[in-house]
């Protein structure tokens, strides 16, 4: 396996980094088919340390959610599909989660103004217990309680197209700040080549995070991260998809809410449809009964849902692979990198 | 333990059914801690038993989700905690579900209204084999599978108060048509009672149902029906909330579906800071780390989501059970009764 | 013309008067055509009297928003469509205007729940001119302004169908709390008759308004009211409509606000291609170029949005007035009374 | 007055115009008080030219919504006002409006997905009695209508900060695809300036537009276009603002609706302190009394909507103009340039 070894630059609040999906040309060029080793920061770009390190006194020119990448994927071309399966994640340094004003599902917002004053602002620092897999909550009255680790990539996406450049805090048909918990280990996400070589970023790192990200920020973290990025040269799918060895998930990314929920779930009925021969829908009505609904984020410039089924499900019906197969295959081979990395 | 047991008068669509949460009398009294042994009609009212029976051609005059009860529970004070605990849900019959004309998460409705032509309306049956606890989608070109039954009650609730008289078609403060897969054998849903006798309604059987109901319906049956009725003096909550064995629910029924989200996330906010003494900062704090964000239905006249949390994560925090214990107290006699029933 | 005459009881609050349209009889039986006299009490029941009276503090059990009526309208049967003319409104005594915790449209609220605290609770009193015609703002500073007088009702609307009883404070297809400053003298409002007598019930006046009532509060007050009430037998429309000299207006009550902002324009579609013999499409494409969308309400349970058309824009193409001109018959008979009475 | 006048590259579909606000470098440079004399090609880059030209079957590479621009403004810093006031807007050729598949308020969407199939796609062809300043709607029937013409700019702004480049189809706090009939001859834009030399950039006439452009096109067409172009050096608003002789207005764009409803007012809440002195809490009370809040899109990729108010309301409170009376000074030179082009 070819693999890339890539470093962001950390220093000076990770200011060298891009902010944006397009716009910015790649930092390294990549085959398919590589393993890439690399770090992301935090989405504050390591400025809060202390929990006297509060975001609104950060640098106003800092850049927010700076991004690891982009990737030029070798011979990606416009309309094929980008699958980048997630070999490895952990968690490095310490986890921060903040409030901070006029962000975050249950308080007014930039979005959703009111004259109330804001919440107090607040940094809550929780350290990692790597070995047991855990992290430590600590409310201001001492009480604790240890949370086990399940790490994510909360941003991961490629250059959109029509010369766009779109900010790495928000999520749409291009990837971006998706934050689902479902990009995880064990997941490869599909996503739509918008230009050539795809540009592929990634960022913001959360130790865990609860459906919705309701206050805004997950246990933000720097993260170690192995990557395996293929190519497929069937059409991408127009907004991103992820698929873990059990479930297939749709995304849909913008506001209302049942707006984001609606594409998602009308992805699926489409997807769904094309691996099983069914008609629209029957597929509608097959998955009104069986499928999930999993939220992402509230309170990103774009509402964020997934629609899920279970593979066991369309067993019987769904004689083919999605994407040719592409998920099992580099399912394989991160078990081969892991366990030869561990030997 | 007492028992109450009542029959639905099925004759005729179940047209002498109440169709509103308030507005009618009680069918019979029941006191605290009685199980109420009884049976829901589907919310056709028993009316499609064939593919060409299209709801389009339902009598226009039919009483639409009709309800079993509504029962008064002696002493049910204004204010007080009513305690629901799903004992047994047992599928009879054949399963139906349908599109509709303008009903539906992914078509123009009655209140997305578009100018598009409406989407064929269609009927599916569901055979269950209650052996095997299964029920058989069955697709226009034969093609088929097996899902396993998950039956849950879509709709239960109390008379509002304020005089109000609510369709069984929408859910709201007081309970009524959540769609909530999460209302199965095994929780125990809390209403607040807004008028003496508390006046508890249900029905709207499914013998299982995907997260949103998105097409409309669940696989909408009749069913067998078993609860324990329970009466907690302490405040009853704003909105309807569900405990099971390992998590806590909280619902907000309204739209757009981000103020569901918000009101099911502040209630739980509030809930587990009154249930660890955590203040509500820190209690925003963890649950956006570990709460997640069930959607119930994305189609009804509100939308409805839930908020839930593990027990498990609060446990070194919350010392004592929610709503004095009522649901583990239920839980053990529940398993008293279906093990008495067994023998 | 036939006379009604009738007075609610103001007296504690008028804690005796309806706060629900439907589960109440009539308070009043008339004929159509008849010109009923009659006043409105404003929304808090007349206990707001001074900026001490804090509407937290008002009594928990009061009936919020008491109507005048129901008035049970002789032969109205269901289908029908129920015409009521505003022939004059005057306000009376003083207004009222104030915010209340977690209500008004940029505030944290109770379906768009936050964590922040409440905003400072006030409430401002309107002197109102009656020979100017103006009433006065006066800020905190003593800073003040006059503003000229649009007085106009909050409340109007008929029994619901189906056996429900809607709180006075909700919007819908039965009209209720809609909250338009359109509702002002020389307007008709078309309802769809649901019960037998129709059940016209109104109240919640309003000195003026701004549109979308952002704060939560018009400038409340008393108020004498004029109407004349009358029957056309051909079919009611879906959701209310309006008329004016000038002007057809449909209404949409729902949330999110587009889709109030559907409804509303969806129904002006159906509307002016009947009156106009154009296709939806052709009528779709006329009302893109020409209509308004004013705002009602965006505070109250359900939002309303109005969508309005200029009659003048529709002349050539719609010959026939609409409702068999019934608009301009009770106009005339307006003026008529209005002449008689200054004689 | 410095004049400066330039024209677009109108062949191959005006292919050669930007599509983004930002990513873009300028295509001339003017000083604040310049005269800008120039054109725009519509939406369509002048492509459909009779009923037969399907929006479907245009080249899916073309440019959507060309924009004449960008000009770099010599000396706008970053957080300047930029001030653009319309002086003259006249349409050229013909108008077109469609239909276009899943694209439109009353149609399933891309952002509003359905299994329905699309609306049909039809054009309708305006022509321009330019004497009579009207413009003819014709039915498929042939029956027709003459309405007036209101020429106005539906795309308007500057380049966006972060490194972002938005599509010209989005509004947003740069301006952009705003889509409101307040934009025509008379109204003064207010835009921040969030790059050197600010960047402006328009397009979109549309000959006139009802509010909500709800089937997703105006009245397209070609304009001849002059305006004024100046700077503020006082802090520019975060979301773009109009000024007309009568009415100051603040515009949300975003959705859900309300929440584009939440920001407009929310902004003119402020703004109208800042004028008048009067502390928030009184703003907001008068402005929920006398505020307007016009519709301007509710179609495009974020929803924009309005707030305005009456400046004769404020006359007593507000002793001095908004943004130093820039508004006053480019209307008076506006009539100045227009009797000398009439002399």
């Amino acid at each position: 396996m070819p693999v890339c070894t890539w470093a962001p630059d950390e220093r000076d609040g990770a200011r060298g980094l891009p902010g944006t999906f397009g716009g910015v040309g790649p930092v390294a060029t990549i085959t398919p088919g590589t393993v890439l080793r690399t770090r992301t920061v935090d989405c504050f770009g390591g400025l809060i340390r202390s929990p006297d390190d509060l975001p609104s006194r950060l640098p106003p020119d800092r850049v927010s959610n700076p991004l690891t990448g982009p990737f030029h994927v070798e011979g990606a071309q416009v309309g094929d599909t980008l699958a980048v399966h997630v070999v490895h994640l952990r968690p490095r340094g310490q986890g921060v989660s903040t409030t901070f004003p006029h962000f975050g599902a249950l308080t007014g917002s930039y979005f959703t103004p009111t004259l109330n004053p804001p919440l107090p602002e607040r940094v809550w620092i929780y350290e990692f217990d790597l070995d047991a897999w855990t992290t430590r909550f600590v409310a201001g009255s001492g009480a604790h309680v240890d949370l086990p680790l399940d790490p994510m990539l909360g941003t991961m996406g490629v250059a959109p197209p029509n010369g766009e450049a779109r900010s790495s805090l928000t999520p749409g048909e291009w990837g971006g700040n998706l934050d689902t918990p479902t990009l995880r280990v064990g997941t490869t996400a599909y996503f739509r080549v918008n230009v050539p070589g795809a540009l592929l970023a990634f960022g913001d790192g959360h130790a865990r995070q609860g459906e919705g990200e309701t206050c805004g920020t997950g246990i933000e973290c720097p993260m170690d991260v192995v990557l395996l990025v293929d190519l497929v040269t069937s059409p991408g799918p127009v907004w991103p998809r992820l698929e873990t060895d059990d479930e297939l998930f749709t995304t849909g990314s913008t506001k209302p809410l049942e707006d984001a929920f609606r594409i998602a779930q009308r992805e699926l009925v489409g997807w769904v449809a094309g691996l099983t021969g069914l008609d629209e829908l029957d597929a509608y009505q097959l998955l009104s009964q069986v499928a999930t609904a999993p939220v992402a984020n509230v309170v990103d410039t774009n509402y964020t849902m997934l629609a899920g089924v279970r593979k066991s499900l369309l067993g019987a019906l769904a004689p083919a692979a999605a994407y040719g197969g592409v998920h099992e295959t580099l399912r394989g081979r991160a078990h081969q990198w892991t366990r030869e990395r561990a030997a």
